[in-house]
């Protein structure tokens, strides 16, 4: 199935950029609480959250954060890429309704070990939400 | 809503330690690809993953990873902090039927910014699948 | 099993006809989006599909196209037909929110086939959103 | 977000193909069941589908089906194409735990309409499970 496969190292250079973004839902919220167990009231409970520095309820940080796996697995490189890390800060909230995108930035490739460092971003509007790293293998051509 | 709120900077000391655990099913990757959109066929196709490094399909990371959120959001030091940075190195793969046992551990106090340090692991039995550090933010108790 | 079983071709006639209908959520979106793996933004991002000549999110297409599926695994022909063909011209956008009637009616029967075709539609409110036809197979009543 | 684009018209030659492969777990059955309402005993209980022509539960034809508009949303044409129309005929039976190769090749395009007519299809293994043809809309590149 090497149709299915993303970039091998050959074809990746740095500053090759790649964006995934999401709209937030209520939805989304309810579904990343089920499957993490994370059921902070901070993301469920609108009078608990009114309460808070945030004045609402706001998305799981780390739901944000998937999207930049979701970088990684399917666009760059993409599959048969391996994650590797991940550094992840968290820089202002997401609400329900806020459009994530998600940003990797080659900044650096190192050949003989088979990785690449990336810049991580996600960015509502002109907010920047979280700032971090990525480190992937990503496997040579075959010959 | 105070009955809700988790710890206070007044009431954490290193060495406190909480623990989240789940076993990963087939319906967590699932849903975890809805909410992410991270569908890297190392995690839905398992011919592609046969042929892969890990012989099978595996989890998403960041699935194991968002449990580590969990400990925070829930528990230590629960509601009412704030999650400030993560990182994460991915060591092992996760497999649909595993428990994964994520845990954090005080490592540093730092009252003057009311931030505390956590170690925090991801394991399947014996194996580390997950390191890292976090950083929360942790209010003072009310007077 | 019988009591589960639904029509058999003795008891079809053309023009009977059968409706399913859903209200299409944000969940149902994210939902499908996890199991089809179609992550297209223009069912995920706001900001992107704000953009398209639908002026927002739309769900997919695809989703409304399995109402259609409901209506013949679960009231006519119902359990014990079999799905042979379906066409799909998808003719309007379908938005969270949005009321989508499934209808299929009977349209001819081969009974030395053991066949059913049925014109199979799906609109939401006066706006048609799917037109198309499907054809099953139907098993006679046994003697 | 121009970056999420997919294919414009001028980039789309005949014999271009695209692929998308999944495998089909019981929570996919489930949750297909779930958002679209069909609840066919063929595909949700074990003794029922037993004494069926196919020995067993399947999944929903519908569900492979879905395989095929990820690949016109997200891989060809991919982001900013519309989704026309689409043929199916369901050939044989997908079971839990079968892994679904869809694939689409471009058969014909249509310029000054902006279309692109493709041949798709559905294998488990060697079985092709689902054939058809599936009509999509194109944009021209911004000049």
């Amino acid at each position: 199935m090497s149709e299915l496969h993303g970039y091998y190292m050959e074809d990746i250079s740095v500053g090759m950029t790649a964006v995934f973004s999401k709209t937030v839902t209520e939805a989304d919220i309810t579904l990343f609480a089920g499957v993490s167990g994370d059921t902070n009231p901070l993301h469920l409970d609108a009078e608990f959250a009114g309460q808070s520095r945030f004045k609402g309820r706001i998305a799981h940080g780390m739901l944000s954060a998937s999207f930049i796996s979701t970088i990684l697995g399917t666009k760059l490189p993409g599959p048969g890429g391996i994650y590797m890390s991940q550094s992840l800060r968290f820089m202002a909230p997401v609400k329900a309704g806020d459009t994530v995108v998600a940003r990797a930035i080659v900044e650096e490739i190192t050949p003989e070990k088979n990785r690449i460092r990336m810049k991580t971003e996600c960015t509502v509007g002109d907010i920047v939400v979280i700032t971090g790293e990525a480190v992937a293998m990503v496997p040579s051509r075959p010959e």
